[in-house]
């Protein structure tokens, strides 16, 4: 079944302020959660609504919160997003990110006491109207577990990285640090097929290939998979976001951070408040000038895309392709949602009294 | 055959200053060299001094660089390395972002017209004595493949994040964005054993075990081996360290980064000046007081490094902790050399009239 963008954002806005968020927050956090349906990002998009409606019927989440700046430096800040949605709360941060860098060349903005905020990269891409590259990372519920661990320590904590270019489209990288993105598992688990090797854990750390493992006590793998492989990397990788979002800000970290689910207690004594993210805003010219650097990124960009292939695949793609041509169909098309994610809004607009058609 | 540390960088430094080096930069150049082979990385160690004086006779290193600042903002600098050895560009600037970094909180450097600069860690890591957060990138010879592609677009571009802690070491990651670093490969070529499947392709991209495949024109896989795997994660990576590292600074880039080894020529025609390095320095307290901090870290790293082990490894590491197990080591019982390397080194030695013993 295929949905308008429109359809979905008014039906996403008009929930969200029934649970108190005022309007603008409201709008932000719709237009937020709506990018990642439309970048194909599904498991992170409008499927996830009724799970913070959830998260605010447990009292975890603020409606109306004071997001602030608590500290701050010419290029630095932290910020408290006193526990409201990571969708409105991330915005802000990124915010403060752009304008320090318009005065100190950068800007870094850590944050905790937020709430998970949607994909990665539509904060990251936030900084390219300004001529700036954009950094968003953040941490997560704890589902990897470090190379040689049977435990869960770490979120599948992404690494957005958005550049803009001249003509070309803008590099816009947006990763997990797993192998495999938790999306990825959730579909094979519904399709009923084995996941690739590599991908997961079962629950005394061995390699497994059945999909619900995860769920049975075992774990997503950091990316590399394993020890051979480089997993120390995508585990290295994870902890530096982990260290970024809330380490430096004041943020539960590693195992501590608050699950999603709100069926899920957060730990009883908590490290840091919420969980947290990392914003960066670096000002392309404050090290060339911009039209130099936009010229050389669109020669990067097209000299990729036209490296020889290999026989039997199309292209080399540049990051951020895959995702910018899944919008432009989307928004031409409409936005494809499974039966059990309409039932799921269906039931939530019924519940709030929003009208759902 | 071991060395002890201080006799091959009493032979690094008589050889850099034979060569023309003023003896400040052949000290500061012998400690950045030394401290590869003493963390473990022996590629970029020593066995790299011939490869420097031959880039020297080739007239592509200048050891009387003017080293400077040629573009700057409050928290952001360019780099001109003039041409001169990595080695000693880099400290020089990594400085520059540090001292950015005292005053607006943090610094960011992008460095042009350089050579390699040897392991990436140890220039992050001359941020933690004050207080702060290191971050090193560069780029390299191209060897690897994007995914999907045939042809060496990018180099092993290495990410090192230092990150300092109060009782406990500091977290240093340090890694290449490849499966397997070109060392390990090399390792094997001496010992005629095959490479893990997911290392390599060959010059047709096919996957290969092969540890001559890089040799015969084909190339390091980016981490995550194969697409199915996450390997255009690897490669995103990689790509934003050539764009930080070169883009950003006026560099050359992908394909255009000159060859490290003297007998390929420089491309005929470049798209920047040298090769190009980025460098990061965030001081703990422009985000929240340094205690705090790194009070957090070691109860970070000291619940990762309780964190339960799989059966048959005997526990779960924090990066950087082999690398210093390993410089304890061998700062007691001595830098172990191939005798292939001695070989080298006894040879530059008799060549440039220094004494090896």
């Amino acid at each position: 079944m295929n949905f308008t963008h429109h359809q979905l954002e008014t039906f996403t806005i008009a929930v969200l302020q029934k649970i108190g968020c005022p309007e603008a927050d409201a709008k932000t956090a719709a237009s937020v959660l709506l990018s990642a349906d439309l970048r194909g990002v599904d498991s992170h998009g409008v499927a996830r609504l009724s799970g913070y409606v959830r998260l605010w019927e447990a009292g975890r989440i603020n409606p109306t919160p004071n997001v602030r700046v608590v500290h701050e430096t010419p290029s630095t800040a932290v910020v408290d997003g006193d526990a409201g949605l990571g969708l409105v709360v991330a915005p802000f941060a990124m915010k403060v990110a752009i304008e320090k860098a318009k005065i100190a060349g950068t800007g870094w903005v850590s944050v905790k006491n937020s709430n998970h905020y949607g994909i990665a990269g539509v904060h990251a891409m936030q900084a390219l109207q300004h001529d700036m590259i954009g950094i968003s990372l953040t941490n997560a519920s704890p589902l990897v577990s470090p190379t040689f661990s049977k435990e869960r320590l770490l979120g599948t904590n992404p690494i957005s990285v958005a550049i803009p270019a001249k003509d070309q489209p803008p590099f816009v990288l947006d990763m997990a640090t797993t192998t495999a993105a938790n999306g990825k598992l959730e579909i094979l688990q519904r399709k009923k097929e084995q996941a690739p090797a590599g991908w997961i854990q079962d629950k005394d750390g061995k390699s497994t290939t059945d999909p619900l493992g995860v769920k049975d006590g075992g774990a997503l793998l950091p990316l590399g998979g394993d020890r051979e492989h480089g997993s120390q990397k995508g585990y290295g990788l994870g902890a530096v976001v982990d260290i970024f979002s809330a380490v430096l800000s004041g943020a539960n970290y590693g195992p501590w951070v608050p699950p999603f689910v709100a069926f899920l207690e957060p730990h009883p004594n908590p490290v840091g408040e919420g969980l947290g993210h990392f914003f960066g805003a670096m000002r392309v010219d404050a090290f060339r000038p911009a039209d130099e650097f936009k010229a050389h990124m669109d020669n990067w960009i097209g000299r990729f895309r036209e490296a020889t292939p290999i026989e039997g695949h199309e292209k080399v793609l540049i990051p951020g392709d895959p995702e910018r041509e899944l919008e432009a169909e989307r928004r031409a098309n409409g936005i494809p949602l499974l039966t059990a994610v309409v039932d799921d809004l269906r039931a939530l607009g019924d519940k709030l009294g929003v009208d759902w058609e």
